[in-house]
């Protein structure tokens, strides 16, 4: 059965690709690198990408942590002595147009005491919504879980509805994708294969993704679809700060704080009560930020 | 003794006088109402000041609700069939100038079933440290906390240095001022003399931003002062969404959205790894953003 350690060395070189196609992409900006470790135990390798062609701001995160249970890991919490261990990619990508989305990819695998577990997702957020790319990418998401499970992509998917939902708002942060958590091994499938899984994921993030910003890249924009964005950034750095698990594990595990708040936007707005005008494109985004959308059939 | 009706007035009429107060300081913009229903029971009025000479966005709230209690309202939960109804007057005013600092007020008042109790505090949060200022905020603060209990100052003062911090940023959200909650009726106080202190908290708003606002108003600043501006913004977004416990409440009991987070504000950043350059203001301003801090003798 496959080692913590070769899921973490495997983490390590997605963490590189992925880099490397982000930075085949964008073609100006290169990734700097901070290396840290953690006082309790592990440590991690942040990349950052700022002000680039295509990029505004991206983070493309590594990190193995271990040590005492924190206390609100409750639920899978076997004794107050209980010992985790967690690695994982994590990756926010903030574009300069407002056209290219948003995306997030996370991967990682957590072990606590004797119990074992993989988890991750990828998501996308368009600050304008493009159906054809919104399909595309949920399609791709759908080949690769078919491989594994067919019962994959719809749970998933669902999953992610629910998981990327900004409760106070009534809206989704996007066009979802899919997120998984708890996958542990069974009888039904092997460690190794959910490994597999979890890393078909992670390698999908660079051909899909290159494929959606190379759609979007050169639409020319102006000022109205630029406050747009900074809006709809609102709208992801309160989902990131009130609701997301990562975000919370990070800030409660005293993780470093500039890692986990890398997924925070580079520059964000927050209007009283805006609403986008009647038949405007604004309006039909936001008429799309709902659960249970079918973007396959 | 005082009733919930005429607290609830009384918070009415200190909305109106502190709308009143920012409008004649503000001297362009000016306050606009949206009044609200709550379908489990009670409102509010929201009022928002944006885009003025010295204002870019403020919020005003009244509000008075009640209801099932919220279950996360647990210490104060008598039984499941807890009745709740919470009244109170909450202010956060984002300046345009980084020399005008940001400002919060709030005052409350709660009944669950039998137990009433009230709560509130006032802090400011400077881009730039201005010493006298703080003193002057501080020392103003005291002499209204003296009027009633000579230990109400230190007490809230640390209270308000432990509430307005951003743990994982191991830093305060500003200068810091009072904070006070569950101030219960007793032997040695009554109902009517806490209402009074609560009064005479909400009532220094005006007289004491006022004075802060017109020291700074007309000092000049640029593109660097602007962005460092961003970034403390950013910072007050995180303690908002991450810490704050009205902000918790009113999301979690279904409150009003836009009326809870008007409290963000207009325009904020985040920058990676952001490091002040050393000597510098900003450096400066960094370096106070600490508990303990003594600014009266």
């Amino acid at each position: 059965m496959i080692s913590k350690e070769e899921i973490s060395n495997a983490f390590q070189v997605l963490q590189d690709k992925i880099c490397q196609g982000l930075e085949l992409l964008d073609a100006k900006s290169k990734f700097v690198e901070d290396q840290w470790t953690r006082p309790e135990g592990g440590g991690g390798k942040s990349r950052v990408i700022q002000n680039g062609n295509v990029f505004e701001k991206g983070g493309v995160n590594f990190s193995a942590v271990f040590g005492k249970a924190p206390v609100f890991l409750q639920k899978e919490l076997q004794n107050s002595e209980s010992k985790f261990f967690a690695t994982g990619v994590s990756i926010v990508i903030h574009p300069q147009s407002p056209y290219v989305p948003i995306i997030h990819m996370n991967v990682r695998y957590f072990e606590m005491d004797e119990t074992k577990w993989f988890g991750g997702g990828i998501d996308l957020t368009p600050v304008y919504f493009f159906e054809d790319d919104v399909r595309f990418f949920h399609r791709h998401l759908k080949s690769i879980c078919d491989k594994f499970n067919k019962s994959y992509y719809p749970e998933f998917k669902s999953w992610a509805d629910d998981y990327f939902f900004i409760r106070h708002r009534n809206e989704t942060r996007g066009a979802g994708g899919i997120f998984f958590d708890h996958l542990k091994p069974s009888a039904e499938v092997t460690a190794d294969r959910l490994f597999e899984f979890v890393i078909a994921t992670g390698e999908a993030f660079i051909p899909v993704y290159s494929e959606i910003v190379n759609r979007n890249r050169d639409k020319s924009f102006g000022e109205r679809e630029k406050a747009w964005q900074l809006l709809r950034r609102g709208r992801y750095a309160e989902f990131n700060l009130v609701y997301d698990r990562g975000t919370k594990f990070g800030l409660e595990t005293d993780g470093r704080t500039e890692s986990i708040l890398m997924s925070l936007p580079p520059l964000a707005s927050w209007t009283y009560n805006y609403k986008p005008l009647p038949g405007s494109e604004e309006e039909k985004t936001q008429q799309m930020l709902g659960k249970g959308l079918d973007w396959i059939s």
